[in-house]
């Protein structure tokens, strides 16, 4: 471990956003997950959740770039439980679904504690989870396409969250308590 | 052919922008290859371009929502002719690449006749290409992670071009060109 790379993950994991997070409903491809883990990482995400397919969670990708060493994935049984245990804690849930109450992604505000629920490749978000949800969020389709690939949807908001919070200043100081920062670094230095 | 769907076909067409595309450097995952194109119908994008890699134009994925009914793509054989012929009809080019002279992706005017230059998912947009370019531009990366998948690149570049072009009132009037239009039409209106 040399001094440059104690020093990189000491200033990624200053940049982790314990309010930010997605919830994985059942996306089964590995180069979907894998890709989401990427975007994840990259905007500060870490900690996943997903509820996991019949079949096990989707075994990664080898060209993933490893995003499964730096964000945890946190497994459910119901999506839900998932969804009512992150409200307990405070998170709005913004489910991607194209239903009656959908708004345009751009007009929330990611600078509150928010989790983005995704669906799985051939049905969607669960009109359980859908309505379970805070808000209904959509991407704009301006073509003859019904919906995106789900990597490309996680990322596209996930990107926008980024943007916000980069302009509120929320990656300028460490957000993770003391502990887990620690915690993770040693983690991450001595595998 | 319904009166609603021929409704709708006039209507995307009347939303498509001549003046945004993206160029597809031997990007060669037919799963990428496919939602990039999806992404591409979503904002507008009628034409891709493409250096095609060793082994053809990659076939398409099942579950790709069949975008490449929606998209063309125009082939080029090198991607330094296809940079400086963009550039010739007036399109600044940017490429996808992590140089000195990178730049956010944001800071950048996507009113303006754009390509976005797109890697492949190894090898990234080659030197030479990128050299060319107006302007290397980068997606901010905050996390250990060193890239994101090309798909997803594409994509969160691509809907902060929909975003400007929204807010200019680009999607309010056609812009494709009258003949063009009548044509596209007649073609997907009777394949
Ligand atoms: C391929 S889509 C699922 C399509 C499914 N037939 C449906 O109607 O929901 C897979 C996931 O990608 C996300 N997604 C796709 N297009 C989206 C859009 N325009 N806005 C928001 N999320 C989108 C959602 O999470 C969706 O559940
Ligand atoms: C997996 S990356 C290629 C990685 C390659 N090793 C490199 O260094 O360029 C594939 C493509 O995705 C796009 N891409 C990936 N991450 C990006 C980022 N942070 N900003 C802009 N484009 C990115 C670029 O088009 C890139 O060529």
């Amino acid at each position: 471990m040399t001094p440059e790379r104690f020093r990189k993950l000491k200033n990624v994991l200053s940049k982790r956003q314990p309010t930010l997070t997605v919830l994985l409903e059942e996306v089964h491809k590995p180069h979907n997950f894998s890709a989401i883990l990427r975007s994840c990482d990259a905007v500060g995400v870490g900690t996943a959740h997903a509820v996991v397919p019949r079949g096990g969670l989707p075994t990664y990708n080898a060209t993933s770039g490893s995003a499964e060493k730096w964000v945890r994935v946190e497994q459910h049984a119901s999506v839900l439980e998932a969804v009512e245990g992150l409200q307990a804690r405070g998170f709005q849930v913004l489910a991607t679904h194209l239903s009656e109450r959908a708004v345009d992604y751009r007009t929330l505000d990611y600078t509150r504690p928010t989790c983005v629920l995704l669906g799985a490749e051939k049905w969607g978000v669960s009109a359980a989870a859908a309505s379970g949800a805070d808000h209904n969020v959509v991407i704009p389709m301006l073509g003859m396409v019904q919906s995106l690939n789900v990597s490309v949807a996680a990322a596209t908001i996930l990107f926008e969250a980024q943007r916000q919070r980069l302009a509120a200043g929320m990656y300028d100081a460490p957000s993770i308590p003391f502990e887990e920062f620690e915690r993770t670094l040693f983690e991450w230095a001595y595998p």
